[in-house]
C-alpha cells in the first residue's frame, strides 16, 4: 500500500467505543533446544488464558522478515505508523527529551547523553559510569546546567533522565542534527568527537567539541561519571496525531521515558508517571471513564529480563501482568488487545526478529479455539502472521469505528 | 508491489485450459461465542467438501486487516486488480449502468437512481420508495425518460435497474460527476440538493438541481415514488482488460447489475441475464466449450441472507450451490476455485473485513490434507492468508499459463 494510512481517513466513524493496548516489551521468546518452553508457555496465566479463550490470536511483524525493531520503530508500529518511512524516524535524543515531558521545539537538536567513565589517557573504561543511580544523574546535570546555560549564542539544557542517561538539547539558530554519536559502542576506545556528517552541520560539530570538552573539564574530578558521550542526535519528526489519522483520543501509561516519548510523538497525553505495575493499573482503572478513547499501557520489565537472559525475571513480570487482566475486563472495553512490541527472547539476550504474540477481543473478534496466551498457541490463532501496522486498523474495525470502503 | 501486474505480462503464455471461479458472495462467517459454527461449517456440502480433498485451501484479503471492502473493491481484488487504486475506482453509478448493458462513454457522467418517499413538506419517509417492484421501477423511468430527453443541452438518460433502483446517465459537454450525493442516508430529513465538490463542477451542479425538481414536478402524484435519490456519482475509470493484462478471454454470469458492472469494467463478456443458480449453472454449461477461457459465475443471494442475519437462509443456498459442483468438475476446467468476495457474517448482517474462504483445485495445487470447504478447514489450508489480487496469478501458473521469472 502506498500510504500506511491510506483510506482510513475516509473510513472513520465515531462512536463511544474504547480501546485498551497492553503492551509487555519484548514479550516474545524463542525456542530452542535449551530452552524449549517460552517464558509466556512456563508462566502460571490463568487469566491471560481465559482472554485467550474469547479472543483471535496470531503474530505481528514489526518491520518484516529478519529484521529487529529498535523500541521506537517497535511502538511506532503497534500505534499504526510504518516505522520504515524516513519522515516518521524519531532518534533516540527526541524520544528521550520527550519522555521526560520537555517541550521540544521544530528548531532544537536533541541528544541523548551517557555519563561514562575514561581512564588518565582518555580511553573510556565503562560507557554507562557504573550505572550511577538517579540521584547522581541529578546533581551532575544539575552542575553542567549551572556552568554552561549558553555557547556561542545557543542554549544548552542538560536535563536527567534515569540512571547514567541524561538529555541534552541545543536551542538556537542554524543548527543541525546532522552529527554523527560519539559513543565508539566499546570501552578501550576514546570517544568519537562531535564530527558533521553534512556540510550544513559544520556549525553544531564546532559547538558539540567545544561543549564536550567543557563538559570533561567540569567533570574532571568526579570519581565515575568523568565524561560524556552523545548518542541519537536528532530533531523532532512531525508526525500526524493518532486523533487526525485515526480519530482516537490516546492516553498513555507508561514508566519509561524512551515510550512516554514516542506515545507523545503520535498525540498521546501522557497520563502521571508511576513506578510500579500496580500503580500502572490503578492509573488505568481512575481514568478510563475520562475523556480518552485509546488506551496505551506499557509494562517495561519483560523486556528488561529479557535482555538480562533472565527467564525467570521474565516469567514472574508475565505472572504480575496476569493477576491484573481481570482490572481490564472489568471495565469493559469495546477491545482489549495484549502483545509486545517485539520479542526479546532470554536466550539472545537481546531483541529480535521474531514475529510477537498478539491476542485480541472484541465482539467480532472471530473465536480460533486457542486456549492460551504464548507463542504456540498464537501461532494456531486465526490471524495468521501479520504486519504490525495492521493492529490499529484491526482495533478500528473491532470497535466498530471504521465505514465499508467502497459501494 | 508498484503495479500490481507488474511482471506478469513479460510471462504469460497460451494454452488450452480453461478457468472457472465461482464465487458465493459475502460466504465467510465468524465465530462468536452464541454462533459457534459457520454456514459452512453447518451446511451439508458433500460436493464441496469432496472437492476440498483434491485442493489446496487458504483465506484471501480483499484490501488489508480491518478494511470492510464493497462489492465493487472487493470484485476487482478477485480479478486482479488493486482495489485501493485510485484510477480503478469505479462509482456505482458506472458500475449500474455498466451492468444493465448500457454503453457508458468515458464523458458520460453515470447516477445511481433510487425512487423514494416523501412527506408534504418534503422530508424523506422512505429511502426506497416502499421497494416498489421493477415493472413500476420501468414504467416511472419511461415516463421521465419520455418528459424530459434533453435539459441545458445535455442528453439525459433513465433507465430502470431493479426494484427501486434505476441508472441516470447525462451524456453532453462539459460535465464533472463531482457533485455530492442526494441521499441523506435517513428518513425524517430531506434530500441533500446536488452540491459541486469542486468549481469544474458548477455546470453539473446547475444542471441536477434543475433535473431533480422536475422529476419532484412529474412524480408529485405517484403514491410511492413520488421523489428520486441521486448516490454513486461517477464517470468510467479506464481499467486494463483481462485480456491485456492476463491473455484471457473472459464471461461473467452474473444476476445482479452490480457485478455485471464490475465484470464489464475488466473486459468481460456478459453471459445472458437469468435469475436461478439453475440458470446460472445451465448457462455456463452450454457456452463452456465456446470462445471464453475464464468463466466468473456470481452468486448473491449467500450476501443478502448474510446481511438480513438469515443464516438459515444462508447455509440453504450453500447447499443448493453444493449440489452443482458436480457440474463444473464434469466440465473439467484445469483450475476450479470456489470462494467469496467478503465475508458477510450472519451475526453482524453486513460485510465485514474478516479473510474469505478460498479453495482452489488444479494438477499442481498441492494438496493439504483439508477435508471441507469451511472457514477452519481454510485456516489449515496451506495457503495461509494471502492478499486477494495474488488470486489470478495463483490461477494463472495452476492453468499452466505462466513462465518462470528470470533465468
Amino acid at each position: 500500500m502506498k500510504h500506511d494510512a491510506f483510506l482510513m481517513k475516509d473510513l472513520l466513524i465515531e462512536n463511544e467505543s474504547k480501546i485498551i493496548m497492553l503492551v509487555l516489551d519484548g514479550v516474545g521468546d524463542i525456542h530452542t533446544p535449551e530452552s524449549p518452553r517460552t517464558s509466556l508457555e512456563l508462566a502460571s496465566t490463568p487469566n491471560l488464558d481465559a482472554l485467550a479463550r474469547v479472543s483471535v490470536l496470531g503474530r505481528h511483524m514489526p518491520i518484516s522478515m529478519g529484521i529487529t525493531p529498535g523500541s521506537g520503530p517497535a511502538h511506532l508500529a503497534l500505534f499504526g505508523y510504518n516505522p520504515t518511512r524516513k519522515e516518521y524516524d524519531a532518534g533516540r535524543g527526541v524520544l528521550e527529551s520527550l519522555g521526560i515531558d520537555f517541550d521540544l521545539l521544530p528548531s532544537d537538536v536533541a541528544i541523548r547523553g551517557n555519563f561514562a567513565s575514561r581512564d588518565a589517557s582518555g580511553f573510556l573504561t565503562d560507557r554507562r559510569a557504573g550505572r550511577i543511580p538517579t540521584s547522581e544523574c541529578d546533581r551532575l546535570c544539575g552542575m553542567l546546567q549551572e556552568k554552561v546555560g549558553v555557547l556561542d549564542g545557543v542554549e544548552i539544557i542538560v536535563r536527567p533522565v534515569k540512571d547514567y542517561r541524561f538529555a541534552l538539547i541545543l536551542r538556537g539558530e542554524g543548527l543541525s542534527p546532522l552529527i554523527c554519536e560519539t559513543d565508539p559502542q566499546k570501552t578501550g576506545l576514546k570517544p568519537v568527537p562531535p564530527t558533521a556528517l553534512d556540510p550544513e552541520a559544520s556549525k553544531t560539530e564546532v559547538l558539540l567539541q567545544k561543549l564536550v570538552e567543557t563538559y570533561n573539564k567540569i567533570l574532571a574530578d568526579e570519581p565515575r561519571a568523568n565524561t560524556v558521550l552523545l548518542r541519537g542526535i536528532s530533531r523532532l519528526p512531525t508526525l500526524e496525531s493518532m486523533w487526525s489519522r485515526f480519530g482516537l483520543r490516546p492516553a498513555a501509561i507508561a514508566t519509561y521515558p524512551l515510550y512516554r516519548g514516542v506515545a507523545k510523538l503520535v498525540g498521546m497525553e501522557l497520563m502521571p508517571m508511576v513506578d510500579t505495575i500496580e500503580e500502572e493499573f490503578r492509573i488505568l482503572q481512575e481514568n478510563f471513564a475520562g475523556p480518552h478513547n485509546f488506551f496505551f499501557i506499557h509494562i517495561k520489565r519483560t523486556d528488561s529480563y529479557g535482555e538480562d537472559g533472565n527467564q525467570k525475571g521474565k516469567i514472574e513480570v508475565i505472572e504480575e501482568v496476569d493477576r491484573y487482566i481481570p482490572v481490564l475486563r472489568d471495565l469493559n472495553p469495546a477491545v482489549l488487545m495484549v502483545t509486545g512490541d517485539h520479542s526479546t527472547p532470554h536466550v539472545m539476550k537481546s531483541h529480535s526478529w521474531h514475529p510477537v504474540p498478539f491476542m485480541l477481543h472484541g465482539p467480532f473478534c472471530d473465536l480460533d479455539g486457542t486456549e492460551a496466551f504464548n507463542e504456540t498457541e498464537c501461532d494456531r490463532g486465526r490471524l495468521g502472521i501479520f504486519p504490525t501496522v495492521q493492529i490499529m486498523p484491526l482495533a478500528l474495525a473491532s470497535a466498530g469505528r471504521l465505514l465499508k470502503f467502497g459501494a
